[in-house]
């Protein structure tokens, strides 16, 4: 199929380079210029400006999205004039659910179609495959196959005991989940439980490292001294994250993930611990509350993400001046042993 | 009555001071000389050594022991020789309420009783009277009565819609609340209490501070710049904590003591935000756990002030480092916004 | 002065009683005629017909309206036309405060003004007092000010170690927060505050009822068993409730509740424990999350409710499932013990 | 090899018929007989006691316990008499560290050598192979390489960028983690983590499930009516699973197991919500607190399940309780819609 990519960026690129590797045609752009040279060298007509892109595909025209959340509505707004009935934009960036069902209610008025792919993968998607979320018509989801199919990582073994093609699509690594909004609305589900599992292996190592502190003394907490004391293992946390990947009940390919980490930098020494945090994390916890489910996990991953920030920081304060109020207690160094 | 103190730091010393001013006799004893000065003063008779102290009470004697939970063994170590039969021994302090169990065991085993008070009221206590938690034999902790009488606060109101004296002694500021080990216990589950209404407040008015940010930039987050930028509310917090104070549900002494700090340094400068934490928050996690009654508030008020401390930095550097490895990732600026 | 008062529920009715008692005037209405009937007993004038209500106000006219957050739109909606210029609309209830924000942007087009009230007092506010954060235009609140020192529980001893009057109205129990919505917000974060001082309770007073457990067994968990069984005493929780209330750290009105309700009904046989929550609960966290602002506290306290009125058990079906899928264990009876 | 497998429980029961089909030999002993017969038709010699067990291995001997962690003590007590110098005792099971620990000085003085061996992979192992977190003496633990080489998974992949044979014995699937007691305390942080998992999952599933109601009214919760009728999707979870088995950045073991038993019970009908939880995930939570290492999302996941066998509820009863204090509040129905 011919298809206009819409944002190069580390995401939007690699989709193009996938679907040009697979024998479709792409039309890219980006405001900036120099994005277009990866996609390039692999195939991709590079046009330069959005009505160059629009003019290059046939109607019904199809345009896959591939921008921040935050960015979304004002190309949309320079694309809607252009476009005419039958075109389709696919979104495949992390858009809010209910934005995405706003969108299509207005895309529909003037007869064009939005399809919300949420697409997970990272950086390893252009070789491993994305796993597509989908919302959107059955009829329109159904005529893009092609290039889900694509994209997709391809047929793997089932779930054991998994009837043959109970799910098929699914077994592919693409599925229709809904009308418009509803694979956005999965994505962003599945960010969360992905923030969930991310907090799970961290906390878990980052009790075995207090454990393995060379020097008890070092730790700063007396307790925590004792512990390591106790234990005497010099622990090795990149050896354990590799051990686990095999037969274990925790391997994943986050733990996959966590064990190159900690084969080149055991330390982790590069890294600040300012972790970031982004809009799906937030909304999933939202979407909890609107639904009144309790998310306990997934909040506190999210709440390690915002106190890594410093955001806790008056709360902490106030805690301390309690303490002085009360007490009289003086605050102890940080790290410090408990009192 | 006339008994002995054992350790004058700020709460020994006050706790002398209060039963001297109640007419009763203290011979006090700390390793620290310098220490028996202030209670000196209001009439306490300072013995230089632990035995001079026990020399100068009479048989059976009193002596309420008032030291930091590790230092207890020790000292008891020291004691026991020297006491004889029917002398009672007052566990003031905050010592773990297992290690009393024991300890009031092998003191039995001599004659000797042991009385666990657990007590509150910090610094005020002196003024304010303190609200003591006691665990021992019946029969001891009632021939105790008049001390723990002029050390509790004394008779106020019972909550409205009780009986008058359905439970006498509490309503003065005393109970008996079991055999040994049952003071310290309900002493570390008030603590544990303690830490989750500190956190409640302490959340809530980091949430005020960063919905008022008068620069919504400063913040670092840009969607609490929008948030404050919508409320365009110069939030005055310790205003606030002191209308919370009238007629509120959330009215504490706690709450007494936010306004008092923040009235003082409504930025809480004077502080760095590294909470201590001491034992009883601890075991009162580890007591949710034995007893499999899920403390969620409790840990998590506790997990904040580990935080505090800087030792989550491990595991969110972790989180980092596999945003790093899935997404290309790099950290955000500390405080910073989402992305 | 005179005041309409739209809405005599609990809240209502007892705001009309409480400015009556002042020596104001009320003209009240409530689509169940016979909610007027105790208002009318303190004097106020009952209005059949909200046209009535107005039409006895002398311009401009002074509306507190007391309704469940759901219905404001709607009595506004109704109330719009019939208003005119200079005339003062006072939400008293608990609105969402960017609806607030809203509301007040349209009603100030027609020149009038809307006045966010949060009040919190509950049944008690009638005898104590109503402590009130206000939102507005800095002059209509100020005009307001004899209804809201009539509501408000009066002149009360400033936090010790604050000047005298540093904040005046704080001290009587109402405060201008800021401008409209600044109100509702931070009764909005009082509510959160109340979220998560009342489960440090809640957890505490549960740990200590299965510390107590007269026979081990009967907790259905073993080690909570050998909890009890090494702790052997028999905790009366509404004497330790009644006792924390005399010089402990954690002595409260929530506590004096606390205190009352075990005094009545010790096993608290007459509730079922499903929570109910309100729209404040969880606006808080939605709040703290768009402010990148943690509340581990404050959201394991929403979920707490959440959970006990059985949302968490699909999550706790599939824990059930998994533990099956892997390890081929059954589940245990409700209540039972760990595996 | 010749070893004794004493314990044949689901799990003894399979490493002996993997130990047996890899070529080693061994003898095996249950207190119930009939649990012989499945080693026994693999190869295995079933001893009718544990003295015929012991006579029936060479000096010096090798026997692996696999036993429940509250069952070990009264074996060691039997087989101390009979063990002779350099005889090696594998401790398969979730012993707690610390009794670990405290075992092996123990047997040491007796010239009897223990190792820990922490073993992952249920009832998936026989088939798979089993993760091995070994701890010991090193001359020992080497010695019984071929054992671990043998129920370990074997070699596969290393994670992508680590450098050939960097962690030599782990990427086969067993791991020398350090001293007595490593093992398992290394296995005791995996399963806190394989609960933060589990959890992570559940909540999100949880949330898809709330969200698709087929009844907007059905959910009782009129806010997850309202979500669920913006979204309109009829969500399929069981195909959400297999799906993010595809490519996603969730993709898990556990994962694989989700959607093998979502395919088979969609609704999960056949479990209660029940969820047990071992030794292993609370001595996780204790550690963290004696490491004063934060575990906000580890915890969540251990209350969880507590609050899933009805733990919570006095908490939840006092909560009712305070609502009707204060305001007068009555409780919703079970599930029911938040006032």
């Amino acid at each position: 199929m011919r298809i206009g990519i819409l944002g190069l960026g580390r995401m939007g690129a690699n989709i193009a380079r996938r679907l040009l590797r697979a024998g479709h045609q792409c039309v890219v752009f980006d405001r900036r210029p120099e994005a277009g040279a990866e996609p390039s060298r692999d195939g991709a007509e590079v046009a330069p400006t959005l009505a160059h892109m629009l003019a290059a595909l046939q109607a019904p025209r199809i345009v896959w999205i591939m921008l921040p959340a935050g960015a979304v509505d004002a190309v949309l707004d320079e694309l809607r004039p252009r476009l005419e009935p039958d075109d389709i934009l696919i979104d495949g960036g992390n858009s809010y659910y209910q934005d995405t069902i706003r969108r299509a209610a207005a895309l529909r008025a003037a007869g064009v179609h939005l399809v919300d792919a949420g697409t997970s993968g990272g950086i390893w998607g252009l070789e491993q495959g994305y796993c597509l979320m989908l919302g959107g018509e059955t009829a329109v989801v159904r005529a893009l196959e092609p290039i889900f199919r694509a994209l997709a990582p391809g047929a793997t073994t089932a779930a054991p005991g998994t009837q043959p093609a109970l799910y098929a699509s699914a077994e592919l690594g693409y599925l229709h989940c809904g009308p418009s909004g509803a694979g956005h609305f999965v994505k962003m589900v599945h960010n969360g439980i992905e923030y969930g599992l991310m907090a799970a292996y961290a906390e878990g190592m980052n009790l075995l490292q207090h454990a393995r502190a060379a020097d008890p003394a070092a730790g700063g907490d007396t307790q925590a001294g004792a512990l390591a004391g106790l234990l005497r293992a010099d622990l090795d946390l990149g050896a354990i994250a590799e051990l686990w990947r095999r037969g274990s009940v925790v391997r994943s390919w986050l733990l996959d993930l966590t064990a190159r980490a900690l084969a080149r930098d055991p330390e982790l020494s590069g890294y600040q611990g300012h972790v970031a945090d982004s809009g799906e994390g937030r909304w999933t916890i939202k979407a909890g509350i609107d639904a009144g489910v309790p998310l306990p996990v997934l909040s506190a991953a999210l709440y390690a993400r915002f106190s890594s920030r410093g955001r806790a920081s008056f709360a902490d304060k106030l805690l301390s001046a309690l303490r002085a109020e009360f007490g009289g207690h003086v605050e102890p160094k940080p790290g410090g042993e408990p009192r």
